[in-house]
């Protein structure tokens, strides 16, 4: 399938800054072997690029990304067609033909969120980096199997008109989305760093809660205040 | 003692194997000092190639390996053949004696499955990823001294017919079983991975049990759908 | 606004040397993504250097400090003027206003210093090294709000006349302080070295209070014997 | 003071270990900023080299290290001579003097250690590798202020007879002795290994005890059977 130029740029594009990103899981610690996927969709096109399978991260480069349409199936004759997506491409294709706003998903098995996904229990808000940056708590996702849209449905459903970027799939792990697949990994780097610090406070005790009226305003502060629009290096931060 | 010339070839493939993998043990964190180590049946000849004893990570070359027979005896005149082989040893070849299947076994004293291990306590299958890797809890083994077969037996007994590649020795540690090294590996760090994600659940609470129905699906799904044939760095994950 | 020539070779060396120190938060495993700043007082002037907001670790460079006066306003032309200060900015100013010995500021959100922060919980002085190094436990400053002085004031309202260079923002993190902006550092990473210890040691039972007596001797005489005055890469310590 | 060619040279070499063996305490995680010290004693001579006080373990060479006798008073005139020893240089020679057989001596605040010592708890010898490196439980040695032979005392009077080459002292940290600087440190990480898969192991449960008779016999063997003698990258270990 022959690809229009710009949407062909765009997808090296994509497949090299989804490749890079990989490393990002790696180094903050949220990935044990070949675990963990990022994908991002491409900009203008009904198209989105995801890890393959089973391929170790030392060995990951852009031409090993694998490019899919919105159904999750491999686009023939692309580059890195020939091996298997991820196993959770039809979750991440599954977000992305239900929430367009969506530009990249992460999921990972980060230690400290996965042991909150066990208990389907929700990381309660009692943090301001969490009231900044999620708005609230990371609710619980259901527990569905692998196999068919019931991992996607469940993401969409629980993150629709949620200000989480993240979900905690029960029994499984954090799912995030982002504005892009970079954005994605930042949620996933502060799910897990979230999920950690309220766990450890709370083996001591109970956090104290933070009201909802401050939980509203660090929020919307953050969400519009913050940044650094010229510059690429740049973006919302609570730095 | 003089192998037939593919014999020896093989045994070079596995010596640099063997040697590269106990990198992924540092890598992985399973590892302190020289504790933990891998070890690979030569295919088509009864024969294994294991770390010797004491030497720091730093130093193992494929060079130090040193080659056994299934008694445990090492080959003389072989390369490496004037060190001590791990103290481990005879519990290996215990293993490839028994278990003509396995082709690589790995012992470690990972922070978590110790843990678990010195509670005599299986690990419960709470979370997807050890549906999928495991096919449920991962079993303890007996309290075994070092010094005779009773280590070896006591991994035959308990990982036989058991989906489980893990066993947890009471008191002492993980040992993990693979088609070959690198399989171990994998099933090394996948249960460190899920010891430390179940035991950091339950500290603030019962994680939700899975289906066994579930298990299964997942299991089965696992072990015969995923992977990627045709490419030596593609392998059977949950990624 | 151009400066007198020995101001800009002060606020020169600043700018490497707080660029520099930002290392030292990834290093000592203190921030994630873009979290955490420091800053440092410019000798003999009315101003400070602090981290730009939301720039990845591996760019920050020297060139990238923003330099602001004491009520935290950006000057004007001045290198890496054209950027955000970190949201923090206004906090770090309001103590260099109000705390003139104090030339080194440093917020982190640290896991086990935000775990006690978020149950409002100061850490009690129960290892030498922490009476060394702080002369007591850390106190919990109130809860404050981003966006006006109350965080500033919550901070010096709280470590004004008290021993410890750290406070415990509650439900937010540490900040830290010192007599310039390597010993703020200094303080952040030792204050979640004390966090961590003093946490895990409670999770099992209660330490052992340290008798007043000997905290005051312990603090008294690591203020004033140790250190190694003629060579800068010296200084106060417990090793 | 002029040595003799030959002390001349063990100096050298000890100079040159102990510098080195610094930063396995870095690699282990067992330091923080310049936390941690190392000694060893010279072969043949009434001297023992140690790390200066404050130096950061990116800039330690040989160079730095300082030359003391046996009171803990720094050599005139050798190398490093200029600056101070470690604040713990007092507690290391009193050692020296008392046990002879001792030619290393290691103090951390590693954090596993560190949070049995504030609780004053010994650590249970129930995980084999424990059984094998230090023969049953850590004991805890006494409270002890710095500044005179307290430490010191605490730490021979504790270890005297023990089958332990580790101390906890009361609210402080672990001290460890070997054969040379290597075995210390390797009794450190040892230390901190075991204090960390025990206190884990006990966060769900009480650990299973292990009979004292076997006890016995995974020490005796440990002992008197493993290692590599004619080569000096090997040692007694369990792997």
């Amino acid at each position: 399938m022959a690809l229009p130029p710009d949407v062909e740029a765009a997808v090296g594009r994509i497949r090299a800054e989804v490749a890079a990103l990989h490393q990002e899981l790696v180094r903050s610690g949220l990935v044990v072997w070949t675990g963990g996927n990022v994908s991002g969709r491409v900009p203008g096109a009904d198209l989105f690029v995801i890890k393959p399978s089973g391929v170790s991260y030392d060995d990951l480069t852009a031409a090993d990304m694998i490019l899919c349409d919105l159904d999750g199936t491999v686009i023939e004759g692309s580059e890195g067609g020939h091996r298997s997506p991820s196993s959770d491409t039809a979750a991440h294709a599954y977000v992305y033909r239900h929430m367009p706003h969506v530009g990249g998903v992460v999921h990972t098995h980060s230690t400290y969120a996965v042991a909150w996904a066990a208990r389907g229990e929700e990381i309660p808000c009692v943090i301001t980096a969490m009231a900044d940056e999620f708005g609230g708590p990371i609710p619980v996702g259901p527990f569905a199997i692998i196999g068919d849209d019931s991992i996607g449905r469940g993401i969409v459903e629980t993150l629709s008109g949620h200000r989480s970027r993240a979900v905690l799939m029960r029994n499984h792990g954090p799912f995030t989305i982002g504005k892009d697949a970079k954005d994605a990994v930042k949620a996933a780097v502060m799910v897990e760093d979230v999920a950690r610090s309220v766990h450890i406070s709370r083996q001591l005790g109970e956090p104290v809660p933070i009201p909802q009226e401050a939980i509203d305003r660090l929020f919307d502060r953050y969400q519009n205040v913050y940044g650094q629009s010229s510059d690429t290096r740049f973006e919302k931060t609570q730095d």
